[in-house]
């Protein structure tokens, strides 16, 4: 039977000048929606599990049509929850080459940014699901989204289903008082797996450094908190905004093992890359027998995402593991 | 020499679904903006005036993007002033026939609504203008934008500057503390030409009745308030979404004199049609020696405008003129 | 606690030239899905109903978007089941005033066509249902859904569950060896509601003329099939393509109860209306205790639908209420 | 077997904003291709006549796309010549209501216009045809063109072609020196049909008044120029930009014969409704015994021509019969 | 004079998502139309060549506009038949990179798969013809298109016409009860050139190896079948989706010629490559003396297929021979 | 405060096939303008410089928005005039790969090229101006534009204003009588800065050799014409279409600098890199005070423009600054 993930975070509308136009062209703008919990959510249903979000939208008609972008991309609703009046969201301008990608974020005072951890019953929520997923951007949003996910944490810890956290953050983000350091340790300690970077180490508990090998920090991370089983990064040479070179590295206690680095060489969508490696690397985990394979299989739906317009990775499984089985060669299917 | 105009007040970013698409159906948007002074602004720059807004963006390429929305229908844009980090923006779906169209706004927080009077110098930014105007929303916003317009008119006076308001506002827009009654008089007392109706009158002033004849609240209203010297009035007949009908009526203190009810029976884009009848009621106070021409300018004016897409009046004097002398079969130009 | 209703049909790919584009003309199709029955749950569901449709897809990425359609409007797609290759689809040419919109059908062969009885297990699909709904067109597609149907139809009279059909089918679509008297007597006279008209109660039941008092047939129909216990018929005069009225009327074993006649003068699109129609029967007849309220409800929701693009119905409880309480101005909801 | 008509003129690049956007607002055209001429033959070749047009291209990728519009709508395109390096093209802004249409035109030094006669062999084009239209702007755009109709014409009568002429012109057009007054009659006393109006009589041949009964003017017209058999008119009630009321006429020189006012509620596009009018005349007059018929189709085809997107008339013949004899209901076609 | 080919073979409607959207998507789809052998008549036809397509299109408007494409792109529509009802369809979502583009088809059943050789006259449609060529699709398709296929070829030989065929096909496409090792020898042994791999010969012939040489296979098939002059192979090397190299080379029963290897860095189409390969073949052979230029012809039509969008290759002569000779640059042309 | 800009030269209406498409299959085209002169203009307005472009526009309603492009973009409209009636429009269909672009102007009789020097007070257009740049096409397009352009390197040169002229023009322009050989030395000969290469030395001043050391023809350049104190030349590999490699260079009297080059690799627009180079260049003359970083600065700008749609480049002095500084990485900026 298939797998259940749940997830929680802010999912915002994201606007874009078509193709490559920069904001000041743009007459219109492509309307998707993505945030980095539930496109995990989204991309692990395409893999063929059963997954829901548990997030905030306005309560209106713009609530309600980011609500059906979830049911369409096969995520459950009934944990979606509606008040206030203001949808986060970010516009995109997508860069090609030398010229970035430029995003301007609007999402402080957003539903979500107002949730509260009596909004959600956690038990109810976490009932029959198999794996719980939360990324550092959830708690810099707002105190409330902090204890929020810290409850779903516990909840999760004490219902004996699997925690993994993408545990990066932004700084620049974190504005109600708290500071990252503060918060994130207290909850990437409570995780199975965590996602991270010898810098992210270095960043939020204070130890090892940015610079040095990253197995000696996974390994320091793993010492000072034993529910961690397994320390996973994922590394990205930038050649270009056209042109990335992607590899995953897990550290599970015991082996350092690498994927193959795989050469994305025309970039159509970056946004969403590091959500769909963590939403590999939970169905990696979950149905193969060795982390050698779960790598493989993180990085090549990694890398299958920069080519997917939008947030989300929409590639099936058949799809991945032709990739992480080594045929790079995207010959035409009939 | 064209005449100057200056107006002050939000403009949003405008995002509909392409044609009469629901918000549940969108993929993409239309991008235009809108506001009603600056709406009134532009159509007065497409008749041939000299034209200038004021206003506040947030530092940022959207900001930047929306002034050069400005720039692009002739304003001029030397005094937008940009802080902060949100744009106001209104979501708008068109409806037709039974169906009505609606709007979502999302404003709160906006660059413009964080202005304050420090932050323009009103005698300079009015040094070679001939008219001022301003609308009920604007002092609705916040209390800042309220000073900010109590100045304007103020220094408007000082300067013999002719003020015109259109003064209906939204109670439910109010939310920092003031009600329109406590700050919509103020305001109003001190212009040349208010656009208001006896419901207006009755509700900003409380006297009148909203049923009774305009006519007489007008009187009383300029007896009240001696610098008022005309109240205008449009009336509306909304048959469906796509049919309205239009009258401009003047009470000038000695006649009361009406327009032609024009029948607009297949409607484009209804939003900013109030707008236009402002913005020909200047033009036509302006550029004609009678009421009777000035309010028939208008009206003909604000039919117009129901025929084209976006907020703002982009006809041309011709156009009106045309109308306005009874050509309503809209004959093909070669 | 809200209701649910399921529905049984094919759902086709509807592929139109964008706006008056003809066939000719188009170098794009616009991409909605509709079907009758699913029409019916779709607009069920905007009115806040649960809803459920069961029905057939090929079993590739096309099939898989279909369902994606009826997710995102919010039905449920655990009925949906999967098989076979051929997505049934209909081309659509938009026409206006004398010109009529044309429609071309590919479905022959399609996944739903090959649907056979052992594929459902209705006492579970029902099994928390209030009511039931079919159409015509469902019995006319191939013998193996006209045994789906009549299985749903028994098995919901075994469960006390409503039951309503929309009984009208066009004889040109039977091509499998049953003429449509044969089958529909069948499936009609166990239903609880029918929605015919004279002519329909002739040519299916071979009473009555079809020029006759639409309320003497169906106190016949009745008098014959006592299991019915409302007949309702909607009259549509089609002044042009871009103009319609439409009424609707109910003979209820007792009154013969009609709605005001609403006109609809600029038609956005005209497919799907009667489904609306049935749609908005079955909600007033489970939301309101009398037949007049019913049948108003049905009407203005019917009406709303021509000014929506696509096969469905998107509005919501209050645009209807509102247009059945006569506000028809369409006036605009900031 | 199917009747052939050869048609002479410009062919012009359309250039229009989308929907009812004005030129200040558009960031891209719809492109399509129209004149006169072109529109008649296109109509008659949908009416399932054979048809060639004869026109000059410039020797450059955008002539060879302007005869593939010719070629996918069923002209033979083995007359088209190519020279010289610009496109007539003409921009269109659609209005609405009482907004007109704006037409630009940049026609001026086109590849059509530098046509010379001895570049068409008109023995060979005609060789097969049974029917020649030409318009009053072909004459209007240069000498050379001018003297390429006169040839046409002549040499059509010495065939035994019939020749129909649509001769109104706009005498602005008129630039190269002489005046419509002095080269239309010529062109038109050879005529076997004219389609004008009694100010059209006045404006070329001097006689009748513009106000007059257009029976009179018909009668004088057929008595100085005996070819001339039937003298057609068109008569047009602009009620709105969006509303048009069209009737047809026809004096044989024994009768006055009219058809049905057909009422257009809802115009599309008005661009090429009288070509329609000459195509649905050129088949009537070929394909009905009488002319009641005859010019009962040419308003037939003249009405649905302005629900019809683009310079052509794509409908069918079945589309102009039903609506002729008085099916104006545009009911859906399955 | 220019030459003139004949080819006959299925069209299909091709409806793609836009840009790289997947299937789940899309809200549109952008329509053309392709089919092997019409994409080679039609890149012939840009070529200078003239050229005709046999085919059979459903009896409705479909068909109609299915017909106006090939006509649109230059061939002759003279030969194409009508009946039936279904359009035969492909959809093509397009990948990049490791992505693959994924193909689903709707065909079985289509009108063409319905033809029957007594619904063509081949002596009649050959009749002015230098040069016939199909493909391994097109037997596979039914056993009328078989049989149609090889009366066209017999007809061909009798008449003294150049016979070509791309022979691969695809063993999943056989189901009417014929394998194509039973049908594809038959037809490919009436060729003048044959058009396959190493892999094709021992797929269909049952000799030689697919890893062997193909000069051998070559050899071999022309001593079998003595009508037989050339067999021509394509390579493509796969790099990714967006990144193929091409190679083409000819066995004439004396010289085994290559030509260069030609590297498409950033593919914008890569359906229809094939068809371009063929077509600058059949072009290079009647035009150039040797069979170096003609190779090297067809692999440079082949490359510059690959950034076409569409089935069809659309360059010129001149684009060809620019590339052919050396020039990679693709320099802007003034 | 912000150094001040003139240019002056036509700009064109640019009209594409979107995206890839070829100009036979289009059915719209995106609308631009750009002309060099304009360009360099807007691209300095987007590095924060004041400029203002002269130019004349057909006085009708494509006028009108063309000059809205130019405000759109941050210029000045205060110089540019109106008159007669044709737009200089050209159409682009962009290549890929081994597809060249193509270009078809149409410009001939353009508003424009009727440009009379009486038209243009320089010394008043030019009273606060910093910087005048000119482009060795308008003086080709014709006498008066030519003598205009002499009018204003002279005035400034009396005024004491910089002068730059990127010299490089098409003979092929050239048919008004004269060569660009008599009128390009005497324009260029009284700037400062002088853009061309030793083809362009030798092919405007008879001297140097195309194939020879460009330090060389420099040197003699500046030493036969002393005005002229920087000689600056782009160098462009032309991979492919879609890759491009550009490298800046000066010769300064002393020194012989050079930037690095650097490496389009996925090339969205080429159009407009030329002149993205040059207001580069202007910007870094005008900004850093060694000519090392203003070649930087300006190849920079030049290699960033191939990534950006239409005429002129967009980006910010960040962007190219931090290209400059050797950023190559385009990382996502958030």
């Amino acid at each position: 039977m298939a797998k259940k993930l749940i997830t929680f975070g802010e999912v915002m509308m994201r606007l874009s000048p078509p193709g490559y136009s920069k904001f000041s062209q743009a007459s219109s703008f492509e309307l998707v929606y993505g945030g980095g919990e539930a496109n995990v959510a989204i991309s692990c249903a395409y893999l063929g599990m059963k997954a829901a979000h548990v997030t905030r939208f306005p309560d209106n008609a713009l609530g309600k049509a980011a609500t059906q972008f979830l049911r369409k991309h096969w995520l459950s609703s009934e944990h979606v929850i509606y008040g206030d009046k203001m949808m986060g969201k970010y516009f995109l301008e997508k860069g090609a080459v030398h010229r970035p990608s430029e995003v301007i974020y609007e999402r402080e005072g957003s539903a979500f940014s107002l949730i509260e951890p009596s909004m959600i019953d956690w038990e109810d929520v976490l009932k029959d699901a198999d794996w719980f997923h939360w990324t550092g951007i959830t708690p810099a949003i707002s105190e409330g989204a902090a204890m929020c996910c810290l409850d779903a944490i516990k909840t999760a810890n004490k219902m004996g289903i699997t925690v993994s956290g993408d545990i990066n953050s932004r700084s620049n983000m974190w504005k109600y008082g708290k500071t990252m350091q503060e918060i994130i340790p207290e909850l990437a300690k409570n995780c199975d797996i965590v996602i991270t970077s010898s810098r992210g180490i270095q960043e939020m508990f204070g130890f090892g450094e940015s610079g040095s090998k990253f197995q000696e920090s996974a390994r320091e991370l793993m010492k000072r908190h034993p529910r961690i089983k397994k320390v996973v990064r994922k590394t990205r040479r930038t050649i270009s905004a056209s042109h990335h070179q992607i590899q995953g590295k897990i550290w599970n206690g015991k082996d350092y093992i690498k994927s193959e680095m795989l050469n994305i060489t025309h970039i159509i969508d970056r946004v969403g890359t590091g959500d769909a490696f963590a939403s590999g690397l939970i169905y990696g985990l979950l149905h193969y027998d060795n982390d050698q394979q779960a790598i493989s299989f993180a990085t090549a739906a990694c890398a299958l995402k920069h080519t997917v317009p939008g947030d989300v990775n929409l590639v099936s499984v058949d799809n991945v593991t032709s990739l992480m089985e080594g045929d790079t060669s995207g010959a035409i299917k009939r």
